[in-house]
């Protein structure tokens, strides 16, 4: 691209060529959570569901991690991704 | 910062002043899985988990998608990150 350089000092505006570099880079999806733990893994025993339906967050965005609060719609929404909960059923006895 | 500046042609190098930004960009966390999906949940019935221990997936890189195949290792680290499984366990009858 092209980008202003004011290196001439007081005379006019000069543009000079950049180059434009399209970078993927690897990025951390874990912002906040449990950053002192080198790998957060939870468990979860089903027979301890207590609910019919959990919702567990698979956005790392939760306020309630390892529970889903919602807080992917706010993530997709931001981002344009696509992300949701992992859903545990416990179907009635 | 500083960063080395050659406006001053042949002469030593000086340096000027850049300013350091730093950007918390907003950024998706799943680059490929299931993208024509509008939110990706899955579900799973607990009381039809064949295994003592299963995985799910957190970190959207699994060719196994929803479960967890091991790649969050490779994420992390390329990354940094910290992220892995959620694990369901079913206690033994
Ligand atoms: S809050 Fe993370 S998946 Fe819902
Ligand atoms: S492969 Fe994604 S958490 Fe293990």
């Amino acid at each position: 691209g092209l980008k202003p350089s004011r290196a001439g000092g007081a005379g006019p505006t000069q543009w000079r060529q950049t180059s434009a570099v399209v970078v993927v880079r690897a990025e951390a999806i874990n912002p906040e959570i449990r950053k002192t733990e080198e790998k957060v893994v939870d468990s979860v025993v089903v027979s301890e569901l207590s609910k019919p339906l959990t919702a567990y967050c698979r956005c790392w965005r939760s306020g309630t991690f390892p529970l889903c609060d919602g807080s992917h719609v706010k993530h997709n929404k931001a981002t344009g991704d696509n992300v949701g909960p992992l859903l545990l059923k416990k179907p009635k006895e």
